[in-house]
C-alpha cells in the first residue's frame, strides 16, 4: 500500500504581516518534519495575507512578499518536507501563485488559473490567470496542486489533472471565506468532486478575520470515495496530519458509474519529481473536528472576526454602549467571548427617554459578563443643543431631528472615550436596521467596528438564545427576549412604528438581499404587496448611510460590503 | 463626394432613471431627424444610466431597461435616422451593449468587447465579453460599432473593423469618467488612431455626475488623418452634427507610410444593411467647442460632479460649514456655481479658538457669494460635554480628544439642520488631510457629499486663485490666501504643526497614490526620507477615516473611491 502523509497547516494569517506569517509558516513546517510528513499545505496567499487588495499594487509590497518567501524557503533545508505556500508571483504582471518549497529552495511556482471576480472578490483586478498545470511526483505517486477557485470550477482543471495526468491526489490551498453553513457545503462539494474524479482531495483553507471576511478553516481531506479521513476545526489555527492511500483509486468498483471527462488539450503541465514518500511505520489517528450548530457557527464567526480586528489593528480594549435592548446585549456577550472581559467596556447613556426598567437590564447584563461600565446622562449635553437651535427651529414641530441629536450626543461621546483611552467603538446595529436605513448616521452608526451589521434581528434573538443556553445561564436577562425592541429616543417609541415585524421584514429583505429576487418575485412567495413596496423603499434609499457605515463580519452570502455595490444615485424604484 | 451625416448626443443621464432617460433620446432623435442625420450616437448604457453597478444584478432593473429601450425604438417609427444606443442586453448573461434601432425596430446589436476591471471599473463582475462585430453599411459605405474600451485597446476590433472588413467610419460610444486632463488625453489617443488605421471616428461620450464620477462629455469627431472635424463642449450637454466624407480615406498619399495589421481570423462580423446616406444639399458648419484651461476643468467638473449629485438624488439646498478657511470658501463659491446662491446655506460655528479674522472672512465670502448664513456659537455644547466627562478624564491632560469633541458638535449641528430643512450638508476636506486623516470622523467628515475630497490643498489654492481671477473679483478674500490653515481646535494651532508644509506633502501623495511609487521610488525623486516615511505612515493608518467618509468628485487619476481599495488592516509600512 502506497501512502502520503500530509499536514495540511490550517493558520491565520495578516495582511502586510510578513514576519509574523513566515514565522508562522516556519512553526508549522518544524511541526510537519516531526511529524515526517511528506507534504506540507499552507493556505492560498498565505505570505501577504489575504485579500491584500490594492496593496498588491505597491511594488515595495511586492518585494516584501518575495523576500518573505525566500526566507520561508531558507528555513526548509535538510526538513524532508515539500512545503506549498501561497504568495503573490510577479515578472510583467501578477499572479496568486502557490511555490512548491523544498530543501532551501522554490521548486516551482504553480498559477492560479480561476479568478473569481464575484461576490466579495475582485482577482481580476489584481492577477492575471495562469495557464500551465503543475503535478508533483513523489517515486510514482503524482499530485496535482490547485489554489481555491480552481476546484470550483466546474471540469478543468480537475478533469485534466486527473484524467490528463493521472494525478491521484488533488491539494487545494484555499482562502475560503465563510457565510452560514459554508463549512458544511464546501465540503460536500469538494468530496463531491473526489467521488466523481475519483481521486483524493486535501483541502487546506486559511483561518481567521481580515476586515470584512471571516476565513473559518474547516480544512478537510477526503479519500477516492469522497469519504473524509480528517477535518480541522472552525475558527481556529489547527494542524491536522493524514495518510492518505494513492493506490485506494485503482482498487474502484467497475460496476459504479464513471464519468469520463475530456480535458484542455492545450493546457501544458509542469512535472516536478521528489523521492518516493517513506512508508511510514507509526500509525496516524488523524482529527475529526466535529461540526458546529448553525448558531454556534454564526456566534463563532462573529467572534473570530471581531477579535481578529481588534488585535491585528493594535486595540487592546473596546467600548460600547449599552441600552438594555439586544442588539448591545449580543454585542457585549460576542465581546467578552472575544477579548475577555477586563477588555470591555459599556457605557450607560440614559436621557429624559430611557426606561427604569432598559437601566436595570443593561447593568444586569454588564454585572452577568463581569464588564466595568459607566454612565453619562445625555440629558444636559441635549438641552443645550436645543437651546442654541431654538432661533433656528423655533416653530417647528419636533422630528426625527431631536431624536438623531441625541444618537449623534452618544456618538460623540463613545467616540471621545476611544480618542482618550484607545477603545475601538463598536457599534451594535444589526442588518435588519441597517438595511432599512433604521439607524442614525454619525449615531449609533459611529464606531470602529460593526459586529453584528450582518445578522438579521431574528437571527439575534435566536443567537442570544442559543448562547444563554450554551453558558447555561441567563446571562443576557430574560426580559431583553421579551420587551418590544425600541430606540428610546422618543417617548413610548418601538421599532414596530416604522417597521413591519421583523420576522416579515426578515423574509423579504433575504429574498432581496440573499436570493436576489425582486418586488414581484417576493410578492409570489406570500408578502403583502404594500409591505414589500415599503421595505424595498426603504433599502433603496438608505444607501447613502451604508456607504458611510463601518466595516463588519460577513457571515450571510451578502453582506453590506464588498458584495453590496449599489450606486447612491438611483433612481430605480420597484414597482409592484 | 460620399458623405454621411451624424449627430452625436452627448447626453446626461441618471442610473435607473429609464423614463427620463428615454425622454432624453427621443428628443435628440428628434433633433437629428430634423438635421437629416443618417446616424445618431446615443452613449453608453444610456438607457440605464452608468455605472448601474449592483442593480444590474436585479430582474427588475433589467426588464425596465429592455422595456425602456423597445420604447425609445418605437419613437423611431418614420424617422429615417439610424440610432445607437447604449443599455444592458441579457440572456443568460449580462452584456454592455449598443443596440440599433431604425424605423420602430431594434435591428441588431453590439455587445462590447473588451470589458475594462481597473480602475474604477468592475465591467467583468457584470459583464460577459461580446465575441462579434457589427458593420452598419450604408448603401457601400461601412460604419463599424465599437463601445468605449473597445476602442483603447492596442489593436482589435479596430484593425478587424478597419483592415478585415473595411469599415470607413468606426464609431465609438462611450462614458468615459474624467480626470484632470482626460479630455486632451482622450482626443489625442482617438485621433492618433484614425491616423494610424485611416479611418474616420466618431466619439460620443456620457456627461454628468453619477456618485464619485464625472463624465466631461467632450465627444468628437475626427476623420480618416486624424484631424478634428467637430468637437462639442464639456461639462454640459450637447448635440454636433457633423458630415463625414466616406470616400476621403482613399484619397490618401501614398507616399506616408501606412502600417497594414493582422487581425482576429476568428472574429465572426454580422453586417446590416440601410439605404446609401442622402448626400444633403445644405452645408453644415459643425461647432467645435474650445478646450478648457486646467483649472477651469476641474473646477467644472466639481460644479458638475455637485450639482449632479445634488439633483439626482432629489436634494435642492445645501448647507456647509464656513470657517473662513480656503478649503470651506471654494467649497462655497463651487456651491454657489452648481446650485445658486439661494441655495446654499453657510453656518458660522465659533469656538473659544476662534479668530475674529476669521470669522470676518467667512462673512465677507458669505456677503460676496450672496448667501445666507447662521451663527451657532459651539461653546455651551461644549463646556457641557466636558463637563460630563470630567469624572472620566479628570487626570489626564486634554489632547485630540478634546478638538474632536468640537469637530463633532460642528458635524451634529450641521446635520441637524439637514434633517430639520432636507438641506444636504456639504464636507470641506480636501485630498491632502483625507489622505492623512486630518479630519475628525463624524466631524468635519460629517456629510452627504464631499465637494473637494480629490483636490489636493495646493491645487486647492490654484483653482481658488483662477476663481477670483475669472469672476474678475476677490470673492474669496484676500486675506484667506494668505493666512495660515488651521483647524482652530485649540489656540494657536496651525496645519503645519502636524503635517509637512502643503508642496512637500501634495508632491510625496501624488507620488505615491497617482504614480504608485513606494516610498524608496519617492525619496529618489528628492524627497526627505523621514517626511517621506512619515507622511506614508499617516496615510497607511488613516484607512478606516476614508472607509467611513463620504463619497466626493473624483477629478485625478486615483481618487479615494472605487479605484482605492486598501485594507483596514494592514500591518505593512514601508521601511526607508
Amino acid at each position: 500500500m502506497k501512502r502520503i502523509r500530509l499536514t495540511l497547516a490550517q493558520l491565520n494569517s495578516t495582511v502586510g504581516d510578513f514576519e509574523g506569517n513566515v514565522r508562522k509558516a516556519k512553526l508549522a513546517l518544524e511541526q510537519a518534519h516531526a511529524l515526517q510528513s511528506d507534504l506540507l499545505l499552507i493556505p492560498e496567499l498565505f505570505i501577504p495575507g489575504y485579500p491584500p487588495e490594492d496593496l498588491s499594487f505597491r511594488i515595495s509590497f511586492l518585494k516584501a512578499n518575495r523576500k518573505a518567501l525566500e526566507e520561508f524557503a531558507e528555513s526548509t533545508s535538510n526538513k524532508k518536507v515539500v512545503s506549498i505556500v501561497g504568495f503573490i508571483d510577479f515578472d510583467e504582471d501578477l499572479y496568486n501563485a502557490a511555490a512548491v518549497v523544498y530543501d532551501g529552495k522554490v521548486k516551482g511556482i504553480y498559477r492560479k488559473i480561476f479568478l473569481p471576480n464575484y461576490s466579495v472578490f475582485d482577482e481580476k483586478r489584481y492577477f492575471r490567470a495562469g495557464d500551465k498545470l503543475l503535478v508533483l511526483k513523489f517515486g510514482s505517486a503524482k499530485v496535482g496542486l490547485t489554489i481555491c477557485e480552481d476546484i470550483w470550477s466546474p471540469a478543468e482543471p480537475l478533469a485534466s489533472l486527473v484524467n490528463g495526468f493521472g494525478s491521484q491526489l488533488v491539494v487545494n490551498i484555499s482562502a475560503s471565506p465563510y457565510c452560514v453553513g459554508k463549512p458544511r457545503f464546501r465540503e460536500s462539494y469538494v468530496s463531491m468532486k473526489a467521488y466523481e474524479y475519483h481521486v483524493a482531495i486535501a483541502y487546506c483553507n486559511m483561518v481567521g478575520g481580515q476586515d470584512e471576511l471571516v476565513f473559518d478553516g474547516s480544512s478537510f481531506v477526503c479519500d477516492a470515495n469522497g469519504r473524509l479521513l480528517a477535518r480541522s476545526k472552525s475558527f481556529e489555527e489547527d494542524l491536522i496530519t493524514v495518510d492518505v492511500d494513492l493506490e485506494e483509486n485503482i482498487r474502484v468498483n467497475l460496476t459504479e458509474p464513471r464519468r469520463r471527462y475530456t480535458y484542455m488539450e492545450n493546457l501544458p503541465v509542469e512535472v516536478i519529481q521528489f523521492d518516493e514518500p517513506k512508508q511510514k511505520k507509526q500509525q496516524l489517528n488523524p482529527s475529526i473536528a466535529q461540526p458546529l450548530v448553525r448558531e454556534r457557527e454564526m456566534f463563532m464567526a462573529l467572534v473570530t472576526g471581531l477579535r481578529d480586528y481588534v488585535r491585528k489593528n493594535g486595540f487592546k480594549k473596546v467600548v460600547l454602549g449599552l441600552s438594555g435592548g439586544m442588539d448591545s446585549s449580543l454585542v457585549a456577550a460576542i465581546a467578552v467571548e472575544a477579548l475577555g472581559a477586563e477588555n470591555v467596556k459599556g457605557v450607560l447613556m440614559p436621557s429624559m427617554y430611557t426606561s427604569k426598567e432598559n437601566i436595570e437590564d443593561a447593568s444586569l447584563l454588564a454585572e452577568n459578563l463581569g464588564i466595568e461600565t459607566f454612565t453619562i446622562p445625555i440629558t444636559e449635553v441635549y438641552e443645550s443643543y436645543l437651546k442654541t437651535l431654538e432661533p433656528m427651529f423655533s416653530n417647528m414641530p419636533r422630528d426625527a431631528t431631536e431624536e438623531n441629536i441625541q444618537a449623534r450626543i452618544r456618538g460623540n461621546y463613545l467616540m471621545s472615550l476611544s480618542n482618550k483611552f484607545g477603545w475601538l467603538v463598536l457599534t451594535t446595529g444589526n442588518k435588519s436596521e441597517i438595511a432599512t436605513g433604521y439607524c442614525t448616521l454619525y449615531g449609533d452608526t459611529a464606531g470602529g467596528f460593526a459586529v453584528i451589521k450582518d445578522v438579521y434581528k431574528t437571527d439575534v434573538y435566536r443567537i442570544a438564545r442559543w448562547y444563554n443556553d450554551w453558558k447555561g445561564r441567563e446571562i443576557i436577562p430574560q426580559r431583553v427576549f421579551v420587551k418590544p425592541p425600541t430606540a428610546e429616543l422618543r417617548p413610548n417609541q418601538t421599532d414596530q412604528e416604522k417597521l413591519p415585524p421583523y420576522d416579515v421584514l426578515d423574509g423579504i429583505l433575504r429574498l432581496c438581499i440573499e436570493e436576489g429576487l425582486d418586488a414581484e418575485e417576493i410578492v409570489q412567495k406570500g408578502y403583502d404587496p404594500s409591505t414589500v413596496g415599503k421595505v424595498l423603499q426603504m433599502l433603496h434609499t438608505s444607501e447613502y448611510k451604508r456607504k458611510q457605515a463601518p466595516i463588519g463580519t460577513k457571515i450571510s452570502v451578502r453582506a453590506f460590503g464588498k458584495d453590496w455595490r449599489m450606486p447612491t444615485t438611483n433612481k430605480f424604484r420597484e414597482i409592484i
